[in-house]
């Protein structure tokens, strides 16, 4: 194990202009925040309510009325208030600052004496907290209000959301643990792990690092389980009887952690679940947490990941299933699964320094994460199916949880929060930093101050990436300092040279997916300038995937591309990829606020000769034609209508009639 | 319209000795029917509890306790009282004759004074009667009773069953109907209609095909309709919450049946709706009504029937969906829905005399209907998937509804009865005749002694179809009268020609999918040979079948092929058929208790290079290998594991290396 992980640098110190990315930031910043905090507060008349704020007014007493929504409610605003926390570190934005300051001083009121903090139960079952950990998700709400409030204190410097949580960390701490009189439990989803590795890494109080440490030591270790006890309990009663016939896999408490070599159950409390141990694994230097990391990220992304960077083939219990079960149009992927797993392997590559991390963070950022948003800003999807038959979905309800096109909101809003978070905090993403090394992973436009040991220095990265793979790194390094720059070489191709300013090759040494310079006092505005190629290349998937086979996926550098309908017709199951023939990127300004779309030959299935008919003899009349293609990330933003990422492949026209 | 239909004989004059199907009949004959009746009294212990005869006896108050079951339970009695009267019809079983008499005098005893029957509403709400038309299920258990109750009287001679529905179908027309007083309304669940016709067709009686006609005129064509105004009554109560969701084209009445040109809705209810409408269509010789049933049919068969017969793509609705969703892992393809398919299809066909009509209902029986039981005749599915991977069922609950193997029983038991009576009325679909001519539908081999108008012949078929196409007709004449033999030239296939004993070629007419020989007076013991050829052949589905692009399925003859595990090992997705190699069949005695398997070239994708990967560009390397195929009726009778009908197929190697 590196003795120093990567750290990111400040989220200040990142400044992102990058011309895919800004938009969607932008987005994020100018319409999804202040739309949701409306949302929040229930002044939009056509999303679902949220009621989220003025639960937090009935607890604190300064409303009276029902609790209303999802036993975690409360996160909604969490995620929203680490969001914009994120967002004002780049660009301020008084207005809603001062609608979090309220917000955030409400918690406070909204809070007990005893630093509990948790407004269904404060509300509903004053006398129920802490009776239900499988269900109740307390520890998770605790653990998006640490979240939000670390982020808070670090984007404002404002400490009173940041003592709020330390009183509610200091609550759990005083009531779990092993301690006699202590609940020897942990939370059915996890959450609270990671964040209280948060709330450690800015308060260095150890009491928090060993409270999440307890809470995955403790899980799947017990038996009876804590989860089966507390059902003994009088007045036990099931929050969601829905869920009752899943198993402990489902949240991961089936066997103790370490044990735990596939990732199973709740695809988004695994990979929450993961991301703490990656923390804990790191900060404890417990190498068997960090074995058992490698061993599940290894597994996820071999045999249950989807090509789109998403997880969770199952629905019911939203969750992985069997190694190969990749459906593409009844598949879950919810987005905060994806976000999710960036949250993995981001820990993952800054505990191991290994790009292939990186990879899986790049494919479900530029893909299922920002899928999930429309490009206006205001609709989002919480599945996310690689093939959809709009047509289909409402007729056969086998497809229910899957939406032809994304909603205003979602009765369980945790997915549109939890994008704007992940999008304001992208800047946590792009650079690393060890001693000595700047790390570039994403290939986004824009600045970064970067403090090495030895000094600062601020790189400068002009790129239109993933649109065009040219990338120049300018280092501005005035106090002289010597360093190395590592440029990550991603794992589906190969970069084939950097050179500097004077057109001179730079020499690099390959490791562990990244290419890293000599370290050395760089002249003072060193440039670094490569290509990553962006061949768009047809991809398959392994022999067992049966829903894929036969068929290959368009995929243009970190981007998946898709077939729509709006720009190929219906049936777009009759399309046969031509393996041998010409493939080639084409940027559209006009094309989804400007976009490169893929041009690739192709041919379509004739209906000649099938009047009437449902089955007959092979035979296939395959017309030429040309399909376009866009990003995944794009699709559904004009319009109901079918969608493909598999589609057939042929090398050679077949003309299989017998 | 022709004048008059076609006919089947009576079941009684037709004897099968076949080896395909006999060893079927002979289950359902010697252990179905006994099994059956042991688990409708509750003697066997690891099946589902019926407690059906227990149900009759508390309605007749010589039992105590409550009903159980589903509101429809006393039909599992009627099935199989309809089952058993056709096996009496070609072998005695005085055994279970004498226990049939039994419960019919018992359903007598449970039946109501004024001819009322229906042991759920008897014992369970007794003023609930006629309440709730939707779902209540009367009328259909009525129309089950009415069915098995002709059945018993034609093979039994015996009237007292038939008295007994008499009654109740009097009951039922004092009513219903349009006079003022009366309940204007229709079932939930068709099939009393189809069975008053039959019960019009044993007595004559008009007003029962009066109110067979009323039942489906009323259907859909009301505004509001009595669906609607039953739930507004006091005390309405909902029997099938989980179903309200469901709209009314799930019951085939959200439009007049006349102006139904999709079919739609809960496939097993249409089907037995589209049966009715062709009977009572052809008794008023209404040309609307078998208008609509030609509409129907083609529709059906044209975009919504699997190749195996089956139809029925959802499972939330049982139901069809839209056009050319045929999803072969998710699909519902109730066994009961093919035995409605196989119904509605020979009623089409006596009157249209249209040999398509008797294609469907081939392919429904030689594949789902048989492929719904074991072959040790005691193990049932419900839904029958063409396209299984155990693992997957278990681990995504998406395919909740899809079992990997047969279950003893099942809580909604209309299959397994619906199979026995299917089998031993198979009868009824081989022969048909009108005045002069005699119609053989299906090979398989067996006599029959036929009335034509002139006098009777005896007709004898030797053939081991569908495992051989050699079929030999030997038509007894001793009365020396005039016929014409027709004989079903398959949709499939073409027969080169037809021979006499004498090796003369036998000169023939070919009309509407059948062979006709001229009128004549054949001599006193033809014999008519021919061959219906049955080469296997990959088949393919219409382009707009999404699930089936690129994939065959092998075929011979009527029977649908599938691989299984047992014979070709897991991952049967990694097949790929080679559409240009050698495929042929092979009988295997030991094979499945004797069977046609179908050996075929084909090609295995390699695991080769694939290691720790899960998508790589495209590459495929493909090895020689050899499938067998094993005919769909017959899988899963050898433990759990994958199966598979649609396969991927290619003419040549391709090696998809970029």
């Amino acid at each position: 194990m590196r003795m120093e992980k990567l750290v990111s640098p400040k989220l200040s110190d990142v400044k992102i202009e990058d011309r895919f990315w800004s938009r969607y930031i932008k987005l994020v910043r100018e319409k999804m925040l202040p739309y949701q905090w409306e949302v929040l507060n229930d002044r939009v008349s056509d999303a679902a309510k949220s009621h989220c704020i003025e639960n937090f007014k009935i607890a604190a007493k300064e409303s009276t009325g029902k609790y209303y929504g999802m036993v975690f409610q409360d996160t909604d605003a969490a995620k929203w208030l680490e969001a914009l926390a994120y967002s004002l570190e780049g660009e301020k934005n008084s207005e809603l600052e001062k609608e979090a300051d309220e917000v955030i001083d409400l918690i406070g009121r909204a809070q007990q004496k005893d630093g509990y903090l948790d407004t269904y139960y404060t509300i509903q079952e004053p006398l129920g907290r802490w009776s239900n950990l499988r269900e109740g998700h307390e520890l998770y709400t605790a653990g998006h209000m640490i979240e939000a409030a670390a982020a808070y204190y670090q984007a404002t410097g404002k400490d009173i959301f940041l003592k709020i949580v330390c009183r509610l960390a200091d609550c759990i701490c005083n009531t779990f643990g092993p301690d006699e009189g202590k609940i020897h439990g942990c939370p059915g989803h996890p959450e609270i792990e990671l964040a209280l590795v948060k709330l450690y890494r800015l308060t260095r109080d150890e009491k928090y690092l060993n409270m999440a440490k307890y809470f995955l030591d403790i899980r799947g270790s017990q038996s009876p389980s804590h989860f089966e006890e507390e059902q003994k309990m009088d007045g036990f009663h099931h929050i969601f009887p829905e869920f009752e016939h899943l198993g402990y896999n489902n949240i991961q408490a089936h066997k103790p952690i370490r044990k735990q070599k596939k990732a199973d159950g709740h695809a988004v409390r695994a990979l929450y679940l993961y991301s703490a141990m990656a923390d804990v694994g790191y900060e404890c230097r417990d190498e068997s947490l960090l074995d058992a990391c490698r061993t599940l990220f290894d597994h996820i992304t071999g045999a249950q990941m989807f090509i789109t960077g998403s997880v969770g083939a199952a629905a019911d219990g939203e969750c992985f299933t069997c190694d190969y079960d990749l459906p593409n149009n009844y598949n879950y992927s919810e987005t905060c699964a994806s976000v999710a797993l960036a949250m993995f392997s981001l820990r993952m590559f800054q505990v191991e320094g290994d790009g292939k991390y990186m990879d899986i963070a790049e494919r479900a950022l530029y893909n299922t994460v920002l899928g999930g948003m429309s490009l206006n800003g205001t609709e989002f999807f919480y599945v996310n199916p690689l093939e959809v038959v709009p047509e289909q979905l409402k007729a056969n309800r086998t497809l229910h949880h899957v939406l032809p096109s994304r909603r205003k909101w979602l009765g369980v809003a945790c997915c549109p929060p939890n994008i704007a978070r992940t999008l304001t905090g992208l800047g946590n993403y792009i650079y690393s930093e060890n001693e000595d090394t700047l790390f570039v992973n994403l290939f986004i436009a824009g600045k970064c101050s970067v403090k090495l040991k030895e000094g600062t220095i601020s790189v400068s990265v002009q790129t239109d990436y993933p649109y065009d793979g040219k990338v120049k790194i300018t280092v501005e390094n005035h106090e002289g300092i010597p360093f190395s720059l590592a440029v990550r070489e991603p794992g589906w191709t190969k970069v084939e040279q950097m050179i500097s300013k004077s057109g001179k090759e730079v020499s690099v040494r390959r490791e562990k997916g990244y290419l890293y310079t000599e370290k050395t006092v760089w002249e003072s505005q060193a440039e670094f300038i490569f290509e990553i190629p962006l061949k768009p290349v047809l991809m398959c998937a392994h022999p067992r995937v049966a829903s894929d086979a036969g068929k290959a996926a368009i995929v243009r550098g970190p981007l998946v591309y898709c077939l729509e309908e709006a720009d190929n017709g219906k049936n777009l199951g009759a399309v046969v990829l031509d393996a041998g023939g010409s493939i080639e990127p084409v940027f559209q300004e006009d094309l989804l606020g400007g976009t490169t779309a893929v041009l690739a030959d192709a041919w379509r299935v004739s209906e000649k000769g099938w009047e009437g008919k449902l089955y007959q003899p092979v035979t296939e009349r395959l017309e030429k034609c040309r399909v376009k293609a866009v990003p995944y990330c794009m699709w559904n933003n004009r319009g109901e209508g079918e969608m493909r990422v598999w589609l057939r492949v042929m090398k050679e026209y077949q003309d299989n009639t017998q």
